[in-house]
């Protein structure tokens, strides 16, 4: 069976709550999903898992650090075995987005998706034509806006998980035919 | 007296208007402004000024190729020469901006600003505390949304030309502080 | 049969052999590869691909000027019909790489995978144990130094060539699952 | 008098030995330097200063979590209240290197002037014509390879520790600078 490994931090849920739907997108390709806190995932679940998702928040434009101190160790010694080559990845991210040009969330994405690159990971993007991709995202990946236009807090809106559902389908599917039909030499997933 | 370079590139007048706003607020500084579309610069052009702000609509994630082809064909043989290193430069964007994290606009600015740091340029950003920065713009630099929630076309705003004003003012005194202080060994602005 | 694009712009010739040998490792895969210079590539030859590889000299930290243009012009109508959704895509370089930190060419590389990620495209990195990585690449691409230390000429290696010939294997074989398995709805590859 | 706070985290002494003789050149300017761990690092240390230089070890293209946790934790709430506008900034890496290509360099220091450019802080390059910039950088800021061809710990050179040296002069010079003539409305320096 198909795994998928979510791995997220989060400062007032709203990170969480996209994690979660991406999670149920997952799901509902039939597919596996683990979904961990940045502090709680293991070598062992990234390497028993076909897809790997990370999301954050947006802070000063790169991942929070929470995320960071997963990267670094935690999915740093896999790089250097070589043990993702040729599975699948993508990213997510929240944040008040204070302006109106993103707020730093494309280098926040990009930060991620550097790690999902350096891991040899085929990487997932978000089609315009998702559905609420107006409402939901950015070429690299879903992103929910939490704050208003004077900063206030506003919370995720429902268009904004739904584009983090879709992203967690895509990102599933493909990674179930990258376990099937992959190229890439590369560790096998552990147990799988 | 401290002259200031604007250049640009523009599909449908958008960025004009915000090169027109920069080139307001540089001479509301007492500066002295020149506005050039990107075809129309030349080597000398740069070479004479103590400030260089660079335009484009992002396309794809980047700046033009009119504002790339003025960065290849005349800014890269003054890198080579190291004839603008301690100058002042900055940059900006309009787009349609669809999605809600920017539309790509982070890495266009970045683009733009990577010629000026190659070129050895001090670079200044847009803070957070202009006045309507919650409606034009980012750290990196000013940005004017030209399109609505469905991609329709609805123009500059007023405030996002205030930042615009306001960006190219900024840039403008720390040019001219550079101008009279600059710490660094490079060619004289030309004629200056 | 799998068909794979290789569209490149090219100063010296560096460029243009990295692209050969790209079309080299596409074809040992048994897929078709069409290789194009950045001015004559159409529509219809990137819409009649399933995979979509571009390459650039680093000039000032972005893609050259005719790179940009054919973006710009070519593919950015296909971003708008969502024309080019699930297909498959990767990037490389070459430049003089002055200093000992990449010159540029990480923000290179990114600049060309905007375009293919805003094209829905999935992405395929240079994984670390492709065979003479360490004188070929970076996690997003292939790279090829044609300058030494003090800027002179070198022209490229065997080794960088074996980098690009790798890449261009790689991205053919993704491509081809892809056709066969993809997962997104997207115009079908033109007479495919 | 001028201040200028270098903050660093390290592995192996590396990225302390850059950080070393970034102090070095910033005295040698006349300015104070105080230099200091992510970890140990306050907000009173940063308000105290008038310039800011970060560093940071290249871990999967962006900086270490102990950086990235100063910048959340520390930096962060100076962003809100605009504390840092107008004062001056920089960045410096070090790391393996492995691959031709800098090896994610390039998004490691654009993550690090991505605080900085929240700050609203004035961004000092790394100008070409910096003595031994063939050996120790890009555009951005000052690098220092640490690893060789295969991988194999080599330390810093000389050379990347001269520029280093002229990276922290440079800043130091542009930091008293705006200290006397900042155009910018922002908090003073505590107690300067």
């Amino acid at each position: 069976m198909t795994r998928v490994l979510i791995v997220y931090s989060t400062d007032y849920g709203n990170t969480k709550k996209m994690a979660d739907a991406i999670t149920e997108g997952v799901r509902s390709t039939g597919a596996e999903a683990l979904i961990l806190e940045a502090d709680k995932a293991t070598q062992d679940d990234v390497l028993s898992s076909h897809g790997l998702i990370l999301g954050s928040p947006v802070h000063m434009g790169s991942p929070d650090w929470r995320m960071k101190k997963f990267i670094d160790t935690v999915c740093s010694p896999l790089w250097m075995k070589d043990a993702m080559v040729g599975r699948v990845g993508g990213v997510f991210a929240s944040g008040g987005g204070f302006g109106n040009a993103g707020a730093g969330v494309e280098l926040t994405l990009l930060s991620m998706l550097n790690n999902i690159a350096e891991l040899g990971m085929i990487i997932v993007p978000l089609p315009k034509n998702t559905h609420e991709f107006r409402s939901g995202g950015i070429q690299w990946g879903a992103f929910g806006r939490s704050g208003g236009l004077n900063m206030e807090h506003t919370g995720m809106t429902p268009e904004a998980l739904k584009v983090a559902f879709h992203h967690g389908a895509n990102i599933a599917r493909v990674a179930d035919i990258h376990k099937q039909h992959s190229p890439f030499i590369a560790v096998a997933a552990k147990g799988a």
